[in-house]
């Protein structure tokens, strides 16, 4: 049992309310692969200022701040392969070390060789994204931060990549967040045809690798008797009864990210990562996943996606949520209610997220709680 | 006599310069009636964020903030009669008492209820204008805070409402201003046949009520012969001389009211609110009212509103003032002449202003001066 | 030698990081003469906010703040001749003075008069230029604040004048900056025929006068080979090697000046003023200057201007430098180098930058360097 009723109260979840501009320790998607090419292009992901660029094949990662003036580095270009060139002064930096190779402009035995660097971050492409680490700490392999099924080889993943000016935190806590569906959903297009319940009980339990935690519905309330206003909700005649209609499972792990597994006769699942890019912005990836076994179901996937999920889906739906995050004010009072008990065991979660040895807290038998139920 | 040279000194109208987002315990306007009705409207007056709605032909106010995780209440909808759910998550408040009657998406049992509650505003009707109480205190009859001439039934009223970006201190200082008009308005084609004299002797005077304070000319000095500079003002040929040309009438009275009796055969009277939206910002309500007794002057003055008085008075003229107003700097050095015994007056009065008590010490005889006059 | 590695030290040019907004006891351009006529214009110069106005031909400045409520006397008008009238309530001050010569809306005998005044600033008029004095010192003759070559009697000056987001001081750091231009400027229009060497030995000397400090270049290196990344720059075939190219020679001085003189057989020399606005902007002239001695010269001058100069050098090449000084980040840490010689030694000149007691310390031999040179 959780307690559910919450002013706030600055000695609770110290690390995740601190975490404004994100947790540190963790691999995040930051760009589709293909976008990277051989021109530097600046992105910014939880307060880091870097600038990507691609040698030989693989992605590069750097500081995109020159020591010298604080010049952005993504102005440069690569005019000596494998370096990246300040264009204000030819501060020319290695991609692969950040060790400084020359200062164009000093000749070849200016005294400043040796004596600066730029930061360089670990980098890795799976799933067609790049992923950048942007711990202090030893990366640990980018397969754990990655959720398994996006990472088989038979997944076909569709991107949707956007930039939205609100906190992260907000973002994940809307996506796992137990009872919103049910009012501000139902006006979707993507519910037209459904019978959204009015409530729901509700446990949360961990996967077996504790990665995970999971909203599992215990009863389903598709309508109820409210005293003094009636029976909610009522149904469209065309919002038919459907045996065995299974609910999707949601599921959020960290360092920011929501699985969706869609019910359904075509089962596929969305991935969300509601990125940080600073306490103001987050990128937010819509990644819808299906793993087709022949060619007309690939196909079929392709067409569904561009036809449906996207607009549907990715705009009409998830765009419900965002106007609700842009509106939550920071560090507003809460008052918490008994679905909460999702977002409660998130923040716990979060609570024991990676610290800069690298250890994940939340894998330690002692911290994890196996599942958190809500029933009095 | 008035002390009229002033350095901003903190000790003085002390009141006054820490009501920066509004006096708090009046009635003010904050919408046309007709523009309420069964959808939430969110409004925001003297710092309150407030939904509006109509229900059973009554204007309900509340708080704009669910509790719950502060989403505004006026995103949502009156699903329920007599009461608004929040689009969230379907928190579902009684308009009349604010009291959460459901939380619709945990169920008709959940342990929320009982425990939260949002504020209710006072709101009454009155001129096809909604009023609402921002105070603390308990609610005095709002036709207190009306003047009694708008009351009238026979009054008809032509409305005009902006907001502008500018706090609402110095628009009712320039709406009470002595001297302004005899510059600043010269250009304006409102005055384009009227003889704006040089200067006036002033006193100020309190009405009997002691709700309003008046400014009175005690001698008109059409133009004058200044040394070194020569006869000001000069008229043009066509701004006749007219005889027992009586000058308008200017009051004001707290919190934010001005009453301009213009004079001339066609009386009518322009009333003003300056009511603070929060401190960068005020609505500013332009009211002309006249009491026609028959039906040609009834479409008489109907005429000669929409052709002269919306264009000429309340945008050419007007608008002079709000560029004025916008300009003023933020807690500025300020330098007094004698005609500002109308802002010192003003002051003054906003010194006095209700209390959490519901008191009005403007009434109390011990401190409102009967009047304040400037001729040393 | 100076050192040239340098993180951030506030005790390092102590005076220089204190002038975020401008040094205060110089002469700086303001306007084109030609624009500053008998209606007030407002400017704004190293904070100062200032009303420009011709009157018998001379232009005069005062505070553009009337000191009764703060309004701008720009916003008002000359009524009465050698006089400005504000707006607002009709203070009127005297050109020259800054006394109040009246307060029409309060009569001739206004108690006030007397008692308040405006401050004037210094104003003089040279090479088509207005000039304020923004020192709280006695001003010095303009002629000491304005290069002698622009005061010649044949110089033919022609002008771009724009304000630019940035502070002031990274511009004048740019325009003296001695390595940039090998790098940034490479993809500039103006060079595209030029052979743009690698890199400079350098050192700075100090002008006769004391007043400019100049690169001096003492080795020219066209290209070098870098180890680990090859040869550079190289060179498009129609940049052809050309005998005796001089390069051209760049000077500074206070209060934030530059003087480039071309080289080339048609001489001519570029003027620049990072003119501050306030700590965030700053007014940049460029000024073209050539002297020419008959018809044909002048004449050839005119077009070569506005055929030439001002796109490719005023627009394109500037551009590029604009770019620059506006990315860098406020009080950002620095890591010089070598040829950062031209920006300490401009540091060193800034923090001996003219007092309130109007003596320029830059002039007593005990403090300016002959010359600074950079060769280990």
């Amino acid at each position: 049992m959780t307690e559910v009723t919450e002013r706030p109260r600055p000695e609770r979840w110290r690390n995740y309310r601190s975490a404004a501009g994100g947790l540190q320790e963790y691999w995040y998607p930051v760009a589709l692969s293909r976008t990277i090419r051989g021109k530097p292009r600046h992105t910014k992901v939880a307060g880091h200022e870097i600038v990507l660029v691609r040698h030989d094949g693989k992605v590069q990662a750097l500081s995109d701040r020159c020591p010298h003036r604080q010049v952005p580095l993504s102005t440069g270009s690569c005019i000596f392969p494998g370096h990246i060139t300040c264009i204000y002064h030819g501060w020319t930096f290695d991609l692969k070390t950040g060790q400084l190779s020359a200062a164009l402009t000093d000749g070849p035995r200016s005294p400043i060789l040796g004596q600066v660097k730029v930061r360089t971050y670990p980098v890795e492409e799976r799933c067609g994204l790049v992923w950048v680490w942007t711990g202090e700490g030893k990366p640990i392999p980018v397969e754990e931060d990655i959720p398994s099924e996006m990472l088989r080889p038979d997944a076909k993943c569709f991107y949707l990549i956007r930039e939205i000016d609100a906190n992260w935190r907000y973002a994940v806590e809307n996506g796992f967040d137990e009872a919103h569906a049910k009012t501000l959903h139902r006006s979707s297009l993507w519910t037209l045809f459904k019978r959204l319940p009015a409530w729901h009980e509700t446990e949360i339990v961990s996967s077996a690798d504790r990665k995970w935690i999971t909203r599992k519905p215990l009863a389903v309330h598709e309508s109820d008797d409210y005293p003094g206003l009636g029976r909610w909700p009522t149904f469209k005649p065309w919002q038919l009864k459907r045996k065995n209609a299974a609910p999707n499972t949601v599921s959020v792990r960290l360092p920011c990210t929501l699985r969706v597994a869609q019910a359904g006769s075509f089962g596929w699942s969305e991935f969300e990562w509601y990125a940080p890019i600073d306490k103001d912005k987050y990128r937010y990836f819509q990644i819808a996943v299906n793993w087709p076994q022949s060619w007309t179901s690939r196909a079929a996937w392709f067409i569904r996606y561009w036809t449906y999920i996207i607009w549907f889906h990715h705009y009409d739906f998830n765009n419900q949520d965002i106007r609700m995050i842009k509106q939550m004010p920071d560090s507003h009072p809460e008052h918490f209610f008994r679905p909460d008990v999702s977002i409660v065991s998130w923040r716990q979660l979060a609570e024991k997220a990676r610290d800069f040895s690298g250890s994940d807290q939340a894998n330690s038998d002692n911290h994890a709680p196996a599942h958190v139920t809500l029933q009095a």
